[in-house]
């Protein structure tokens, strides 16, 4: 499956040349996830001739849905009308729904117009559910028989049905849809040919709802094991099923999730997102970052008196803030990295904001400790400064940094809002502005020490 | 498969009241994923009885491997040799290596000279191989048959061979060992019942060797929509698979690798660690962490004489340490993620940093002239100090932020380093140095207009 002559500039070279065929016979056997990466950096005529090749040889679809969400709408908008239609009436019902959802909003009505009415149906039933439920990203292509059905009979039914997106398990419903059991094919390879699918069947299996949110059916898959979900609507009628390639992507999609939301970014602001798009998507956790840092400031000219007495306050802030803000950032990822794992399943919450509260202040121990000392050492006029940092310290790391950086997150999960939401830029605006309040305060208190 | 009768509380109660029957009745069909939760805040004693119901009736295997890996070792240090052996001997060879990894060092080979010499040599060969690679994670629990074997002749030796941990392929291999094939179970059910693998396998599979890094070989699953993979020897024999269920952990493994990397955390610090330990592993990112601001006070330290003049400069520190600080993490998370997920390969790494840089300077701007505004408007004697600001935001923004947040992770990766080592400690130390210093020195140049 390797494809050492599947070089990017070769491609390029003969798209740029116009050799088809050649390219053709590059591209050979390759993996379709290989071919994607061929229209990196690809300029609109190129794009335009390597998606003809990869069309007539009926390989377009598979090699567009492997291409980052980022890129698709961008190459989708330089195919013909006619052509998308054609990809979309023939790829498996779950990628024609991420092609339609690529297409700009007045193009859709246009293709789908074109696409025939079975398959038109279907994607218009797919792409009713709501963002971010199973029902939007199930396929249809699964296979469902009923109970009564013999093993013979049903591998005749997979012989007649012909390629299956993915297949791991026979669906057992009854008349009315209703799922009964599944059948994982093991079984069914091993089942003498004349006992029927609802003796082996396995009764009562693991399902969800069309609704249910994709992230929690991703816990489901990795807390089970699962390979494959039946998505039932509300009366029970199998409509579709996820596997677990699905799974795996929504996976990646939930960690970036929250790690962009601990930055205060958004989703779609990816690595080749045009710069004006990110500048815009950025700006209003930007702004959000300035009014908690003008907070702190705002502490800061509340104290002019004290630094006006002793400047060389203003050369701890930095410590301060940093040390603060990092001891914030440690904890808010420790929970919510054990919210995403279900790590806090097995331990209780009060617990969990203990521990956070009692590791940050040994760590505020120790390091204003050596704060102290370093002081001290290098700073004779002033040895006292040292201690003040360290007890401003203890206040910051262990209350603010543990016990915020610990019960934001877990009020958010209770309240059912994501638990990594903006936390980073909330956390460290408010240990800044606890440092900035508890080290001046300090400094106040025993300025007749530090003048 | 939903178990309401299983709760945690009933569970404990009956331990406690030791009725293990009740226990068993309630456990009863429960999923293993389900059971484990029950082992949440027990005593040891109530461990113990929890153990033994479920290793009467041979769940204990099944049971443990659902445990977080950091609690599986307090419970298997209550379990007595003999019994711990018994599991190890019955669980699939991959969990077998597991719990030996969770076992104290003198306790190791105690209990596998307890076990039957086949298994503990095949413990023995898959503990042999370094942690982090595949052949640490794989199974050596699969089917492997010669070419000539026909289809009907696989189904029997399915048939015999009882259980498999997962499968969705048999893989064909020749006298020597070396894989040639596989052919996918769905291939085999619809197959003619004297067609050889041979003739029906798909040749030269994608496969792995044993000291393929796991993080390379999910990227393989997730690239290529893989179920299993096989590995082979540096001879092209095949010793082993390894499934999807385990690129799903070791998917979430990784996420957590680079959000704690991130964060100056290690990857055992979890909710549920001992403080002293957490603490002890949070240590040494600390004081890097005041090394770095150590760095940005004694820049504060050099313009002292600025300071004093000025003494209002302080009161901004936070805005320009918290801004720059934000913007950094904010480059820093999108390149990460960029490379975790292969979305680099779409695109060429210096179009990244450019990116990054227009954008950070792009909000430096906004934000910039947001605070020149604010200043000139709320600070009405010195308007100019706004201005400074913003100067100190583009550079910081721009240069620092942008060019360090995206050079340091692909200089990492590119070196064959975790690109996010430590990275949000040495970054926001980065932009607190060289924010400070450009702060200060246009503070210093332009002071005239500031007094």
């Amino acid at each position: 499956m390797k494809s050492p002559g599947l070089n990017q500039e070769t491609v390029r070279d003969l798209l740029r040349t116009a050799t088809p065929d050649r390219v053709l016979r590059l591209i050979g056997t390759s993996h379709p996830a290989d071919i994607a990466l061929l229209f990196k950096d690809l300029e609109a005529a190129e794009v335009r001739v390597l998606f003809d090749i990869l069309f007539s040889v009926r390989r377009a679809a598979k090699t567009l849905k492997e291409l980052p969400a980022d890129l698709l709408p961008d190459i989708l908008s330089l195919i013909e009308d006619e052509k998308v239609a054609h990809v979309i009436a023939r790829a498996d019902p779950d990628d024609a729904v991420t092609f339609i959802d690529s297409l700009r909003e007045e193009r859709k009505e246009r293709i789908l117009a074109l696409v025939d009415p079975e398959r038109r149906e279907s994607v218009r039933q797919l792409t009713s559910y709501p963002e971010g439920t199973v029902g939007r990203i199930m396929t249809t292509d699964y296979l469902a028989l009923p109970p009564i059905t013999t093993a013979q009979g049903a591998i005749d039914k997979i012989r007649e049905r012909g390629e299956l997106e993915t297949f791991f398990y026979l669906y057992v419903v009854d008349e009315a849809g209703r799922l009964l059991g599944v059948v994982p094919i093991r079984n069914l390879v091993i089942a003498p040919q004349n006992r029927m699918l609802g003796e082996i069947m396995i009764t009562d299996p693991i399902r969800a709802e069309v609704s249910m949110d994709q992230e929690e059916a991703a816990r489901l898959f990795s807390k089970y094991e699962l390979l494959a979900l039946p998505i039932v609507d509300n009366k029970g009628c199998l409509v579709g099923i996820i596997t677990v390639d699905d799974v795996i992507d929504i996976i990646h999609q939930e960690s970036t999730e929250d790690m962009y939301k601990m930055a205060g970014l958004q989703e779609e602001d990816r690595v080749f997102t045009p710069p004006s798009r990110s500048i815009r998507m950025r700006l209003p956790w930007t702004i959000l970052n300035l009014l908690t840092a003008s907070l702190a400031a705002s502490v800061i000219g509340l104290f002019e008196g004290t630094l006006v007495n002793v400047v060389a306050l203003a050369t701890f802030f930095p410590i301060v803030a940093a040390v603060g803000g990092n001891a914030g950032i440690q904890t808010l990822t420790i929970i919510i990295r054990g919210i995403a794992l279900g790590e806090l399943e097995f331990s209780s919450v009060w617990r969990a904001v203990v521990k956070e509260v009692s590791v940050n202040l040994g760590i505020a121990v120790f390091a204003g400790g050596l704060v102290t000392l370093l002081v001290a050492f290098v700073w004779k006029e002033n040895p006292f400064l040292g201690l003040i940092v360290a007890m401003a310290m203890i206040i910051n790391l262990g209350l603010v940094a543990g016990l915020f950086g610990a019960l934001i997150p877990l009020t958010l999960n209770r309240l059912k809002f994501d638990p990594a939401v903006g936390s980073g830029v909330i956390v460290t605006g408010l240990t800044d502005f606890f440092g900035y309040f508890s080290f001046l305060s300090l400094a106040q208190i025993f300025h007749s020490y530090l003048a």
